[in-house]
């Protein structure tokens, strides 16, 4: 394995780690860098992207946070998935960073209020889950993305949680959420059958647990859908 | 075990929940609720209080969240430990419920944050951290609360998550963790110097974790410290 | 709701607690008791039964950790979900309570095992995880059960964990996991091709988070298989 | 840094790895080779000790997830901290291996147990685990090592955990959990009076979170005992 030829504009905006994040990201959707291909060392990106040690060592940390790349100690740090290259229809490549480091506070904020909400939900807040869950299923079958209606039904568990704190955390993260949805449920959209099927299966699971009060199983099927979720996005699962 | 006396005042103002919650919990403190009392019914509650079932069984979920009441499904609920009377000396009896509430999703937070800045953190990070826990035990020294340093420290934390949604998010919580820092550590600056040494020592666990690079070990001592906090503001700790 | 006609026949063997529960699965898997049924108080069941208190109690105790029926205090017990009359073309009904008791241990176990087999599993380590789950798929395709290919593939798992008393526990519940094995795939062999399908795939989740060394994945994909295989077993879940 | 000098005698019985392992063990312990110390590189601890790499693999392996090493990819694997040299005193230097082996399965079952004893122990059961504390504290006043007591109050546990597999996995690991706390409070008797003070102080949390009934709190103070036990041995701590 050579190095992989990386083709870098030197930035010039705020979050300069996003920007070199969304480059790097673009060349493995297009197939620049495919699996397996290493990435130069970083001083190399240093020089070309004319940025500091802090900011490569940053995309690069978020890169293999979000699966897409490996790094190994003292050898270096490989492709490991490619997204769809559709993946930049629905978002600027420099905002697909913070889109998908959203998912790492809602795995710690949702599963509590999965589990919380299996324990304490009033059943005025279950039949507005069961809510939110029949609009993300129309959404479906109109064709739609339903990115608002799946933003409800997250919001509608928080809510359920007997701790206002939760739903204002989460409105706290409503844009980047809601673009983060955009992107995915995009996705989805324009994937199999199949695909939309598993996301409102994990979705009806979710209701279900908390439904029949059990709060183990409220948090497990939280925590599958928001790791699958981000899976479908980084294309870390070869599903169809 | 006859239903207690529960004198209520009806409450006029906006968080009903909280205000009764108050109310009780004054009660609780100051002696009046014994240990195992039995609280009047709910019903009973509504017309004293004058207010809605829904806000009774608000406030009766976060008595028993917060580990003062316990409910016996079909018998009652019963007042399960006594917090210090100096408890609203230190906050407003209808502040309390919600500084109360402020655990719950900095558990779920926290723990995440602790686990990955054990992965993530820099030098730096981790120095910034270390002086935090410095300025903490300076501050004890001083005879000071220290609240100031102890919101420090965990927004350290969460600053070395590698995550710049961690700190805004308890940026979120701030006045509310800091009102809530400062109820809990001005009962611990008139407690025992045991106490004292027990709170730097949870600190200085979570630093070592996360400067030894060990998430699971950071993760347990994080919900390990906050855990004892809360149980250090409701006395449900038979400690000094 | 009335109280349901429960038919007990007097048990006289040893662990009484498994043959009442038993005896109450039948009702329910043969439809005697319904979905929502009212169980007879627990002095009622002693009394036909002619057990102790204590026996009812664990018998109770075990259908509702089990999902099959849930307990309001105060109130009574209610029949939850029904699984398939088939169930006990695999195992008599008395096994079935210690069968389904297995999974408790195992999730406790398995889950640290695939956790730490994603972080230590060495490359034969992991290709015989791969060899067990070709040999479970080709079981599958045979039309066979496939139940020793399965425990092969989760003795695989505990043997990568790094720890020779991973596997060595294993092997003491041996016997017991077996029989749940062949009972849950027994049930799916009879069932849907999707149902194949979602078992295979499962597993596949669990060997593909262990080959890309993800710790936090390989946790989550073991507890979710097998939360979902109890589910299938109990029917508390309504899948084809 | 200069690798340190390693001084190993060919092994020649069965389980090699823990027979490695306890020589490494005895140098860290006595000083010869001193924290922050490099180790000699893999192919020379496979020539000096004349073992395959596998084994040589597997006691660092062991080192480090005991937390006496610790590996840098790429660089070299260092002595982190170091046990109390009276560690030998209690145990055969290759016996430690397998004793400290034993936290890993416990960890995983006994969190479990404590959590599920929170929600099922009957009164009986409740007041056992009570029994065996008080028996611990007996044993710690007449100054004995108290290890029976200590199995007793752990196996009583897993007996209110309302399953029988639980006690019966102990039971397996009997043997390498009663070395394992000969050794742990055989250190701790020679040790401080603050060290005895906070082993009673975990055990009595567990006891208390399971009296009133808090599972998550029950399973917390279990984790934070096992791993503070842990600590104790291999010298990871800096307490008395």
């Amino acid at each position: 394995m050579n190095d992989a030829m990386l083709k870098l504009k030197p930035a010039r905006r705020e979050r300069l780690a996003d920007v070199l994040y969304g480059q790097i990201l673009e060349q493995i959707t297009s197939g620049q860098l495919v699996e397996g291909a290493k990435l130069p060392s970083e001083a190399h990106i240093c020089r070309d992207f004319q940025v500091s040690r802090p900011v490569v060592r940053e995309a690069l940390m978020r890169l293999q946070a979000d699966g897409l790349v490996v790094s190994r100690q003292g050898i270096g740090t490989f492709v490991k998935s490619r997204p769809s290259d559709k993946l930049t229809d629905f978002a600027a490549s420099a905002e697909i960073a913070s889109y998908l480091r959203a998912f790492e506070p809602r795995l710690a904020l949702e599963t509590e209020c999965a589990r919380l909400a299996a324990m304490r939900r009033t059943k005025a807040q279950l039949n507005q889950i069961g809510e939110a869950l029949a609009a993300l299923e129309g959404a479906f079958e109109r064709g739609e993305t339903g990115w608002e209606e799946d933003f409800a039904f997250h919001l509608a568990v928080a809510g359920a949680a007997g701790n206002e704190l939760f739903p204002r955390l989460l409105q706290d993260l409503r844009d980047i959420m809601r673009g983060s949805m955009r992107m995915a449920l995009g996705l989805t959209r324009q994937g199999s059958q199949e695909r939309r099927r598993r996301v409102i299966e994990e979705h009806r699971k979710i209701f279900t647990a908390i439904s029949s009060q059990d709060p183990d199983l409220a948090r497990l099927y939280m925590r599958f859908h928001l790791t699958e979720s981000r899976a479908r996005i980084t294309g870390s699962q070869g599903e169809a």
